[in-house]
């Protein structure tokens, strides 16, 4: 790893990433064909949330928060912070003091793939915050990783100024050239679903609304009356 | 595995299921003989609910979710759907839509071995869920499981119409045919416990009520005054 | 292991503690030298409590809760019980009884390494309880342990009488012995925690308020102008 | 859970069990349509033994053995012992005593979801065990659990009589009335993959053996020439 | 994702991937800059093997092996396979015959960030796996993924034709573009650790060779003669 | 934590430790009435070794190996090296080099509660180790520990001199003070195993020579003939 910093990314575009931050992370993950989701383990430290934004990346290392304060210059508003490790730890490398410096910027979140501390000033101030773990432990400022370079976080790559939208159910990552086409994709899922939602509230299966009945049926599926038939 | 959906189960007595469902899953699982409950990574997705009622069981496979379509059809008011996959997995196997369905059929809730996502919509909903995982990784429907033969979910075997209870502790199975007898245990129990919260909260001793001293002593237990007598 | 109760244990300073119990956890384990951090899979039942004081010890067997009733005899007003296990379990071996007992003793909350149960009930009585899990899984008293001896509870070895805080950020324990000379480090942080919030709020960089830039540049951290140019 | 030793069980039969012994993990468990596998973290504690037999099944308590002493009684030579426990727990409940025991008595092997230790030993003997965890954790005898009813092992659901077959892949289960007919399944794969494996082995395309190339098409497979075409 | 089969890719260097790969995995990481390895959890399913190649990438789907088939048309003699999965799985996705269709192009071994299973075969035949369990779980062939393209695995982003070295230590991936530049300097790193080896292993302490004592005494470390004096 | 060494401790009874030493890891732990074992995720990088001897005591920092430089000064002939380290962390402080250099002082092996590397070469050099991880990840040397002090590892607290016994089964450990009277026990225990061993494989049931068959009616077991009588 190149132990450097980048000052100039480019952005996903901006209206492409507003309709992602408002689709959710659900609605956005199906229309980018099912990839870009963050592994599970990634949670909210405070429920309600939802946020989405261009990518600041920083590769840190395990106990060490130093490039953390580095990259917090390189923020702009709108920005979503996003901290893969070089391995896997739990530490709380993220605060109360951190949160206000990247408030300060305009800063949406933080993505970090360590531990966060200071979990109930985070959720008064209203800065969300998506990490492995919450953890007290305190870290060190003494080992250079990187900022704005590509790095995995929590099982998928980021690089910078992609689009990372995360909510209650997790976190997901569009690259940024994808950014206008997966919008769209989105947009037009979420306008399906809303009509479905209505067709199964009414009581309709969504046996009959998929058409799921024949393939079923060729697949194999057996329909017996009584457990003694099987 | 037969990929078999069976269509008329028999389910547990409606009254015993009822008080099973409000007497909860502690007492309940302590009148089983402490036996049938799911283990503890279960967990509910919003916290608050508590359920009851026989359950319609599902056989899934990882990141699959088409029995679940199947199973909603099999479902009456009142039942809670229990989901077992054939391997363990986080995927996002269920979310608002099926909820949707669900709750258009008096479903109560469901247990899921696997993950689930769009968990702020079915809070929203009230439609209460336990799952191993949120997670909004998008699930396809390939692959046959089955509906209603016995599943084990999160380490407990279920039965079709085995009376499923679940709230802020975890999840606890009872065999439909002791369903009676450990509803009338569980409701003694309960209206014991009662009466030693009482002495309890007057100050007596645990020690003293349950009569622990003496086997305590016969067991070898030692009181000394001081660290330096140990 | 001795099957021993310690009777008259020393309680670390009345003023240090609550002191502690005041700065919380993330600023009391700054002040300890980064040390004394239980592991982060300690998590509070329900969030919002924020305790600290005197440890009462117990070392209980996996799936025995015997020696926790042994335990509250010896705890007084404003201790914290702190349990470790023998082995690593999740039994739900804590509930809404014995939380009714140790209230009544005026005891602040409970420190567990394995599970707890009656959530919801405990939540409702005000009674705060850090677990390595939830779980209903009820428990025998069949095998002897010990209280008041030193325990290893979550990686940290807890005397008789240290001090234990815990919030939402996890637990820390701080030798009694320390607890005055600790008080005072925190407090002294806590103080300088202001000033700096008070700057980076306005827009000033860590990166300058640490003076940071000599360092990262002597460490050898890079800045470029575009990705190309790493 | 009834505390209940069942003397008398039906075992599969002994033609089929021996054959499915033969034929390893992998291949019983695709006959038997990719079901009865234990979860993976069921792990020989040393590898290169092969096992196959009726199960005597063991209802055990969290860091309990007495039960596996009780069931000792009711092995019969070729039988495997089948250990669940009511709690995940790694102690060591078995080791070189209770395997001289066993072996004593014919028994081909345990498979038990918690610990087990004294492993060098049981390598020297020749006994083979699949154990959840190596552990030297002491265990005491003070709960009934039960010997001889249905028991979740690992995921599984073993009736006492199913054949259980253990290698270094792992764990299946063959509930008794299946066992002949997926014996038959099981040998047809086997005499098939020898075919397959010698046309692999060739350098012909599994793409091309299985037909594959058509239904990919279909499914919207798509084949560029470089990277930049994607 | 795209699902793609990217035809031709741009393989690294030879020369340096095959000194990368008589180094071995430490050496590598080391020289990469303590980057580039993958998760611990990925472990050889036999012991000894040591290989080095470029890579042949697949995203596949959990309990779906439909794309390895793919790929092995894509594979070249000396290449390793490396593949990674949208979700968490540990189904057994890579068996014998698998191995054998790849042993018949020549490729080296196989990296997996899933199950893995036949692994006495495996032995047997001589072809080295590194997988994050071993399960005997069968997959289906149903859902696309792709090959060729970059892909997250355990941790790390593998670009095709990057090298993969794999040893009893674990996997590390070295950039294409960087094979040549890591390969000298791995090669240097390894000539002075032989010259180390020697000074340690006469009696000389690290602390001097490597001149520790003045940054540690600076660091602020201290020297007491007796556990009072702490 | 003060950042501080210890150099001179005391060690705990040569004799006692060394017949502990050749007694192996159960049977102490059984002396020792069932405490002092490590937790069962440390595991021995290489099998078959068997080591005892005084515990020379590190307290790393996650990712930092510069402590384990500082205490080998500390070390002498047939001691063992137990590193704690002060959050959860699998990287490989330890390899090839450091190994020359232990056991060129004579110490008998490394117990680390972190990862561990180069472990072809320990094998082929003989020295052994046990952790919690194999990991080829890099360390850096930045941050101060302590060397002789009381350090937590893997759930045990472990005094500088303490008796540490480590085999195939893991890691226990056993207080100075008491290593004369627990070498006895555990003495007195292999004795009366052997006995016991040879009536169990003459075919006696241990429900006899336990003489358990009273006690196990007394508890409330009952005998049934048949699976339909439970």
């Amino acid at each position: 790893m190149k132990t450097v910093v980048v000052r100039n990314i480019q952005r996903a575009d901006a209206k492409a990433s507003a309709s992602l931050e408002t689709l959710g992370v659900a609605t956005v993950h199906e229309a980018l064909g099912r990839s870009g989701l963050m592994k599970p383990y990634m949670r909210p430290v405070w429920a309600g949330a939802q946020i989405g934004g261009p990518a600041v990346t920083v590769m840190a290392q395990p106990g060490d928060n130093w490039m953390i304060h580095v990259a917090i210059e390189q923020c702009q508003k709108g920005d979503v912070l996003v901290v893969g490790c070089t391995a896997d730890n739990t530490d709380g490398m993220f605060g109360e003091l951190l949160a206000t410096a990247l408030q300060a910027r305009g800063v949406k979140g933080l993505i970090i793939d360590a531990g966060c501390r200071d979990i109930k000033a985070l959720h008064e101030m209203g800065f969300p915050v998506w990490s492995r773990a919450i953890s007290a432990k305190g870290t060190v400022k003494a080992t250079l990783g990187a900022v704005n370079i590509p790095v995995v976080c929590a099982g998928v790559n980021v690089e910078p100024g992609d689009v990372v939208v995360a909510d209650d159910d997790g976190v997901v990552v569009v690259a940024k050239k994808l950014a206008i086409e997966v919008a769209q994709k989105a947009e037009k899922r979420f306008a399906d679903e809303d009509g479905k939602r209505k067709r199964l509230a009414s009581g309709e299966l969504g046996l009959d609304m998929y058409n799921m009945r024949e393939p079923l049926k060729k697949a194999g599926l057996v329909y017996v009356d009584k457990p003694e038939d099987v």
